[in-house]
């Protein structure tokens, strides 16, 4: 898995074969087959945000927010997660397949976020909002700004991003 | 242009090249390499979404997002626009250029998102929001739904989207 992030940093999606990984990683390719069955699954897991060790959420939506953006943000735009991430949703259109982007993209990060929404209390979120749609939100508005660069990109998008989610979710 | 749109939707991106396209259009890929510079652009060009005839806005805030957000998801998810999004959004990563995304992606539907913020009027819509950053997060969340499907999509996705993109906007 260190291999094939490399290899995608290095040389992009395309170069990223179970060749080059499998040289990289010193091992046969076989062994590679051994334990997943694609190129396809092998990147996803290379490049699937691993379980952010954030810690307890303060209570404090705004900040919380802003840390579980930057978290998830960096862990998405890292070398191999700009390589793999619109190449993967690519080859999901052209009809490769490889494990739901559930289970690699949203599986870990959704609790933490629930979590992050639980602890700022009724006062500062609405109790009826669904947590996993405002998270969606939250994972295209990173795409966006990672992946579909603007002209003129407004200083400092990802904390205005963070300030919209939160009047999102504020009572009315 | 009309083209290239079917043979992205029949054989999808990477099949897509100004071969298979000159000869679906019959016309010599010389003819094609006068107007576009590369093949990136000309598939750019082939999935912008056109300005839409969404007809002025009724200033019925709602109303109006729920129907620009359905336009312009239809408009990138055509089969062209499921082929040739994400490759395209992938193909830059890969270091491949074309226009900026701005001139395809975004162009031709921020003025006319203004229009359906400013029609509602400020009781509807606080005019310190960003009608841009709001714009992405609509482009970020129909990317989302698009490509990066559920495990458990939730019935009515885009109407609930509309709804949280409502109390987002509203005066606190």
């Amino acid at each position: 898995v260190a291999a094939a992030r490399e290899v995608l940093g290095e040389v992009g999606f395309a170069g990223a074969t179970i060749q080059a990984i499998s040289e990289r990683a010193e091992v046969p390719a076989s062994a590679i087959y051994r334990r997943w069955r694609s190129r396809i699954e092998l990147i996803e897991e290379a490049v699937a945000p691993a379980p952010p060790r954030l810690g307890p959420p303060t209570g404090d939506l705004a900040r919380d927010l802003a840390r579980f953006e930057r978290v998830f943000r960096r862990a998405l735009t890292t070398p191999a997660g700009r390589a793999a991430v619109p190449a993967l949703l690519a080859a999901y259109q052209a009809g490769q397949t490889g494990r739901p982007p559930e289970a690699w993209l949203r599986g870990s990060w959704r609790p933490l976020f629930r979590d992050v929404l639980r602890s700022a209390g009724p006062s500062a979120v609405d109790v009826t909002v669904d947590p996993d749609a405002v998270f969606d939100l939250l994972l295209g508005s990173i795409l966006v700004q990672a992946f579909v660069p603007t002209a003129a990109p407004r200083p400092n998008a990802p904390g205005y991003t963070v300030e919209l989610l939160c009047r999102m979710v504020a009572p009315r």
